[in-house]
């Protein structure tokens, strides 16, 4: 079954467990779309209902295009390749029920659920249980708002070390990469 | 046994395999101390020879250790707490080596690696066996130059997806967040 990823910045919970909107950040759209094209996701859409972030994603991505990016750095344009902009989750759960024909599972992350669906392992069990294709959602900010832990069909269990004293505040790049690593790394 | 974790802009391999020092990044810093301080690593040295650059770390870790930072984020304080800069490789070696006692493992890690020593299982048995703790290199730019591999005791595998199609081109973020995953992660 196909995976997808998406990097939510809106709805998110603010430090006051408020509503906002983050920004995007050059950051996360080259480390994000390097794990994805790595370890086989199909599209990477970046979550914004703000028409000026989303100009932003589409100037980044398409200084990629050019054949001057392509000559400096080929390998990341090959990346960059599969990242897009959309205007919210739903959108993109849209989006791939087109490309795909069926709906995606809706998969979560986040680092304080208090209880979760599964592993990774469960995950990719169950999507292929249901020949489903998969969407990852991840937060920025303070964490996916409720709105959208809501549409979740399946919350990833949050990621703790062996040697944890229970820290496990990871940036969102570091996260996205060990659940991908976890899913497809062999 | 106690890991420690370097990342080198000096002696690092530009594009055209030349010798050159990288420029230091704030989101280097910020990511990979969460992440140390997440799996447990001890210290994460950020290796530059250029006293400018050094400034620079220190200022940026400074910010971090005043109250208003705490009052701010008190997650964050406590992750950069473990960073710190050094001059050189065998600098943070030695620092490990009054530390600890005993010389540290020598662990490379490279995406490109033609032969290597093994996983990290591998690497934690073998610091196991000899009883010594271990650094674990990441280079910056187009990698590590030849001459910190040839310091090198252990070259860990390189990071691949079972999904491959041979595109391995993650971040250092990253790479550095699978690697203690890997080795720390449960």
């Amino acid at each position: 079954m196909n995976f997808y990823l998406a990097l939510v910045h809106h709805p998110i919970r603010n430090k006051m467990g408020e509503i906002v909107t983050t920004s995007v950040t050059n950051l996360d759209i080259h480390d994000i779309s390097r794990s994805c094209r790595t370890f086989g996701i199909k599209n990477y859409f970046l979550v914004t209902p703000l028409p000026l972030q989303k100009d932003l994603v589409h100037e980044i991505l398409d200084h990629w295009k050019t054949d001057t990016a392509n000559a400096f750095n080929p390998d990341r344009q090959d990346a960059l390749h599969i990242a897009r902009a959309c205007d919210s989750v739903q959108d993109a759960v849209d989006e791939i029920a087109k490309i795909e024909g069926k709906r995606p599972l809706i998969a979560v992350t986040g680092a304080n659920f208090a209880a979760f669906d599964g592993s990774t392992e469960d995950l990719k069990a169950r999507a292929n249980k249901e020949d489903r294709p998969v969407i990852l959602l991840f937060g920025t900010g303070w964490g996916l708002h409720q709105k959208i832990l809501d549409m979740a069909e399946f919350k990833l269990s949050p990621i703790v070390s062996s040697q944890s004293d229970g820290y496990n505040h990871l940036s969102v790049r570091s996260a996205v990469a060990i659940y991908l690593d976890r899913l497809f790394g062999k």
